[in-house]
């Protein structure tokens, strides 16, 4: 046992390091934040810089020879505290950070994010006019710059530090057999539903004017646990959360007034992540532990809320008289039953954030799947608009119309790298339903009380489980301690199993 | 004459380091916007924080030895340039500031930073509480540090390097004769005007929606030239203007539903600030010239937009007939002569932020001689509340009837310091009136154009003659330069002089 005590000197000085850095990343998100929601467009150039400037100091800073020297003499301190002490968690998780940080040299980063600004641009237009080769040697570059990136790291596969960087852990050796698996067993559930009668759901696609599409949002928002005292939401054109601090945690949505649930539900997705970052036990404030785990485990608790609550009969038992109750003219003649279906209605489509929850996972893992090749070498870039549409026509039984439709309908690629981008969606939905089959084993009455408006019991839960610990558990360790089980596809597939029979009135398990 | 070039790797070596420093600055700026306007209250104490990090970084990069050796290695490229080159500039006003900031130590700021923090709060509730001894002993020590900050440099006086700051140029050997000289021609004007009959201003008192206010408020905002592209308009308790880059200036406004004018008023005010921001010349974008050059000539402007603009008669000729047909039922019956009058209206009032032109600068005078006093050690801040009350009976002819309309009024000696905080509301009405009388003389029809509603004359002529230049030049030099004449209180009095004798039927001229 070390003799260094709980205020060892140098565990202060780098906690203090750290919140410095983490001040500066904060600000960088509130830019980035003012940027999205009410920026005049004549800031964008300096707005630009200033964001630069700011993230340049942040890695100076982080990457100074002096936090490994911190790191390094904290070595026995860390050992001698428990594993899961606030401190010994800060000190491991710093030293990974640092460890990852210091690979990458400045100039490569920098030379990275500016050919990422350009080549964004490029896509705004190409996409703009469903023109492919516009964004092509842009993306070639991406490309290029994605692999350098991987190389600066050790790796089996070329894919393993890009996937590393947000879904720690995870390698191509344990996400190809398991979304392969996956895919086997969602294709002829896919086929079972689609190919039956569709469900009507023509109602939802009225007028729903915004003022009360907002009003219904805030009221299921304030309704799940979104603390307002600690946090906000604005318009944006695409939706997201950002948080500055566990006491301001930002979400925002875009309405569209022909789709009765388009806002809500991509609300209620932004209010899981947000509930998580809300829920980050205080002490952690200012420091790099205070934030979601992983990009698989964020997307878990936004997908959890999405889907396994907000899609539910239950839910919907509670909040359908409500909203009937707002749109009286839309809905009066549908039943909850009826708009229970129209809500899961299933279909093979071309876009995938227009897609349910039982064809999502296909369309990422087409990406997954193109992303690999690319990295391997397997797929030119320019070959990838025809790689993109077989495959979709092969999973989906679709062709995109355009390639605006397709290949270019995310941003991922052409706005950030290849490699690393997708996987989170698909861990995301296994993760939820892996995690939420857990909470309602462990305490039934969760479902009772959604029923009735009721969300406390899952709340609690889920922070006393999952969102307290912040960065101290990787994604593994914490499906460990809070299921008991690895990672596995079985939850998710029970869980669209059961759902999906009852709504379609198929038999998914004997087919699956 | 230097061999360096206008390239010297030096002098860009130092305008990256200032543009670096600068946008640290901005970020600041941002965070201090967001958190007056949209941040939730759960984020008050790590946005403090945040704050101040960055507050202490920008310090910390600016008071870098390296920063003083560019400067000195740069005096002979900038003596061989041009005075009011870019580069000679920017060199000059960087000399300035980092021989001031090297003066005083950080912990010295830290701490008076902090205890402006508490000083603040004290002051918000001994406020409420109409209690000036609950805040007594935290002014106390704000003397004493803005004493100790004072002595940091050499001086005459010890209020001179706080006036210095943010006054440059400015001493109390200057402004305590000029201001001495001003209330002396003042205080008679002000008993001649108001010993006659009130002018009826009871209409401009009835219920003005908000709306409504708002709506019209833009319009003249845009029409005197507030470039929405560039800048926006969001709501507050206390209305300012914050500048994050030349193509970003955004200001605030407050309105009272039971005040026709006040928000219109405060809103031109602002917006004289912001056009000021908005127009200095692009190519001082991110380096400290891009800002105004002092709180004299700053307030200068948003003066003269406001009052020699926006409650002169010929602008109101043009804008009465569209407020009159907004408040059809509250304005009907009141002619443009009425309504020029009312808004116009000279009253003895306790509160500074209320006063009409006429008495305003007898509230400022009364705070700039009880600084002085205190800073001097001729008055206790124990017997301030007294001292004050005592001068308004002497001034303005009235007591006020609490601590809280009185010596607790305004926040700046409470939330900054004792010292400096006053003098450039009055030089910025005496360099107002000295800036539009040459700008008239210089160009008789920019009254005319007002009248039909064109500000664009006034506009170009004060971005051409002061705007563009940012920081290039002090207070002192522009004035010189643009009116041809040093600082004086003569055309303000004449201004005065000629406004009120009209509007209230008496000789002033002859008082005066």
């Amino acid at each position: 046992m070390s003799t260094l005590s709980p205020c060892e000197p140098k565990y202060l000085e780098l906690k203090n390091s750290l919140i410095q850095i983490r001040d500066l990343e904060a600000a960088v998100s509130i830019l980035n934040w003012d940027q999205t929601t009410y920026m005049p467009t004549g800031g964008t150039s300096a707005r630009g810089r200033q964001i630069a400037t700011l993230k340049e100091l942040a890695h100076e800073k982080f990457t100074d020879p002096s936090i490994g020297q911190l790191l390094q003499d904290l070595r026995p301190y860390e050992q001698s505290l428990p594993y899961d002490s606030t401190e010994a968690s800060l000190i491991r998780v710093t030293r990974r950070d640092y460890e990852r940080a210091i690979r990458v040299p400045s100039e490569f980063m920098a030379k990275f994010c500016q050919h990422q600004a350009t080549a964004y641009e490029a896509w705004v237009k190409a996409k703009s006019l469903k023109n492919f080769s516009l964004v092509q040697p842009y993306l070639e570059k991406t490309l290029d710059l994605s692999r350098e990136l991987a190389c600066f790291f050790p790796h089996k596969h070329i894919a393993d530090p890009l996937i590393d960087f947000v879904d720690e852990g995870m390698t191509v050796s344990i996400l190809r057999p398991l979304f392969r698996k996956l895919r086997q067993k969602l294709l002829p559930i896919v086929e079972a539903i689609t190919s039956g009668p569709p469900i009507n759901d023509f109602y939802l696609r009225q007028y729903y004017p915004k003022e009360q599409q907002l009003k219904f949002g805030r009221t299921v928002t304030k309704h799940i646990g979104f603390d307002f005292q600690r946090g906000r939401q604005d318009e944006t054109p695409h939706p997201f959360t950002s948080s500055f601090s566990i006491g301001d945690v930002r979400i925002t949505t875009r309405v569209y007034e022909n789709n009765c649930t388009e806002a809500l539900f991509s609300t209620v997705h932004e209010v899981g992540h947000a509930l998580y970052e809300q829920g980050i036990a205080l002490e952690l404030e200012g420091t790099p532990l205070a934030e979601g785990t992983s990009s698989g485990i964020h997307e878990s608790q936004s997908r959890l809320w999405e889907n396994m609550v907000a899609r539910s009969r239950c839910f919907w038992e509670c909040f359908y008289p409500q909203l009937q109750g707002i749109f009286l003219k839309q809905l009066s003649c549908i039943s909850v039953s009826e708009f229970y279906q129209a809500i899961n209605k299933v279909v093979k489509s071309p876009i995938r954030t227009d897609a349910d929850e039982v064809t999502y996972n296909l369309h990422v893992m087409i990406r997954f799947d193109l992303e690999l090749a690319m990295l391997e070498g397997k797929l030119a870039v320019c070959d990838l608009p025809e790689a993109w549409n077989e495959r979709y026509k092969k999973d989906l039984g679709i062709v995109p119309t355009n390639y605006s439709e397709g290949v270019m309908q995310d941003v991922h690629w052409y706005g950030e790298m290849i490699g690393g981008m997708f996987q989170g969606y698909t861990l995301g939905n296994l993760i939820a339903a892996q995690i939420y089959e857990t909470a309602v084993k462990s305490n039934p009455e969760i479902t009772v009380a959604i029923e009735q408006g009721n969300f406390t019991l899952l709340h609690k839960w889920l922070k006393h489980n999952i969102y307290q610990h912040g960065r101290k558990y990787t994604a593994k360790e914490l499906i460990d301690r809070v299921t008991g089980k690895p990672l596995s596809i079985d939850p998710f597939i029970r869980y669209i199993q059961n759902k999906y029979s009852d709504i379609y009135s198929v038999k998914l398990a004997l087919v699956a």
